[in-house]
């Protein structure tokens, strides 16, 4: 711990929206002795004080530029429409060399946006831990989890390297593996992984309650795979519309690799095909079993 | 239990395929004193062996013909592409009177074909437990797994009644709700709350890891949704490409239905139109909110 504290330290940090994801940052930032204090920043005073009460921040406040004047770092983990605007707002009252980061799972748009009007003393490095995106607030926020998950970097040239190796030391020291990427890449890459199934099971699920042929709800018939896909399509839709809304070329270039997949799949149905299909599914069930082995 | 025996007893049940559910069957059947003695019946002598051991069957054999001579109820828990066609080549082995039944998550095909070749003596009745679909094996089968399931069954104009009543019996003791149901029905839910399911997920894991525009893998950047998607479509490829070589006019009838939402929802992403995305992601999020209602 003592080596953490003589290689990356903040006086004060802030955090920008204390949920699930900010409250665990916060936490490791504390815990690992990487600040002094920290500031939460958020609308909901309730879950101000549920974060102060719970430890995880030492003062909040629903004021961002307030929050924001005095800290070293700021966390912006707020939802990715409104990451780029509310730095923006805040601006004139970061303290000079501050280091800006922010956590959401879309890169280039914002990467782009605040790099258009960020002054050459405030740095920002965009990023984004790929861990639990579930709304569940503060109260589930922990030093664990990012533990043995990824955590992807998006530097541009313009992005400072005193800051970036900071924001890459945080997220080593929170346990995640980092990867620096291209924003652009980033978000083609989530497109697929993340952006594409989330999707495809909104889809899904009003494909099925949408069946109206019979005289009753088809959808209490329903076992293991539908439900899964209910579990996916009820994540919190502001989010999903944000995320379809920034990275839309990416997501629609996916979508429509997707519905050739699924034609293909549909045209040896139509066919038959009893090798085809065979194959197809033989192919999707090898993918279960290479990630198994590389997440051991 | 007295009152389960009078109501309705067998000498002897043969089980054709002892896996989680024809295992399951048998332990119910046995459990709750519907039957004397249970003959499994397969092709691998270890899951008949381990089946005896563990008390789920009394005897075995590898002989359908041999299984099936003195049963007075016979349970086909085989992959539905066999489940016609072992019956068939077991029939002059049956006794007079005999019930056979089966469990295939196909209906109107395995029905049409067994009624075209069945005698009169020998009654056929078919059945869908909505349970474990995944091939556990024998070690898995339990007196619960029925339990608070719906199974579905599925009498013609050919059916006896006394032959249905017995079946219909035998699941209400097992603990499901048991729904009678038209084969072409069943079909078409099953299409739709099932199988539509699982060959969306095939085609979105095969359509992710086929995105090779990049110098790595990109699956090991995958979270929650991809997983779930893998998950599903780790379930038996033989399994899943009988399904839907069976039912196949009923899942081209969803996918067709599937193509059309999802384009739907590709062209609010290309126009931009939040509002749309919104109201087509928050409805599928209430789906999820009534099935938990439903299902307390």
């Amino acid at each position: 711990m003592s080596k953490v504290k003589r290689e990356i330290h903040f006086k004060k940090v802030a955090i920008i929206g204390v949920g699930l994801i900010g409250g665990s940052i916060a936490i490791v930032l504390r815990e690992k002795g990487i600040t002094k204090s920290i500031i939460g920043i958020g609308r909901g005073v309730k879950n101000l004080e549920a974060a102060k009460k719970l430890g995880v921040v030492d003062e909040f406040t629903q004021d961002v530029k307030e929050g924001v004047k005095d800290a070293d770092l700021v966390v912006a983990a707020i939802p990715v429409a409104s990451i780029a605007r509310v730095i923006r707002e805040a601006l004139p009252f970061f303290k000079n060399g501050a280091i800006i980061t922010d956590v959401g799972s879309v890169k280039k748009s914002i990467v782009d946006e605040i790099e258009s009007f960020l002054p050459p003393e405030i740095h920002f490095v965009g990023g984004h831990p790929i861990a639990g995106t579930e709304n569940a607030g503060v109260e589930a926020a922990s030093l664990t989890l990012f533990q043995n998950r990824k955590c992807i970097i998006t530097p541009t040239k313009k992005t400072g390297r005193t800051a970036l190796e900071k924001v890459k030391r945080i997220w080593e020291i929170a346990g995640s593996e980092v990867i620096l990427m291209d924003a652009e890449r980033h978000d083609r890459i989530l497109a697929a992984v993340s952006h594409l199934p989330h999707v495809v099971a909104y889809a899904l699920v009003n494909t099925v309650s949408g069946v109206r042929d019979f005289d009753e709800d088809i959808v209490k018939y329903s076992a293991g795979g539908f439900k899964d896909f209910t579990r996916i399509a009820s994540s919190p839709p502001e989010m999903w519309r944000d995320i379809c809304l920034l990275n839309r070329d990416a997501i629609l270039d996916v979508i429509r690799r997707f519905r050739k997949t699924l034609e293909g799949l549909e045209q040896l149905i139509a066919g038959n095909n009893s090798e085809g299909i065979m194959r197809e599914f033989e192919k999707a069930k090898n993918i279960k079993n290479s990630l198994k082995t590389n997440s051991k």
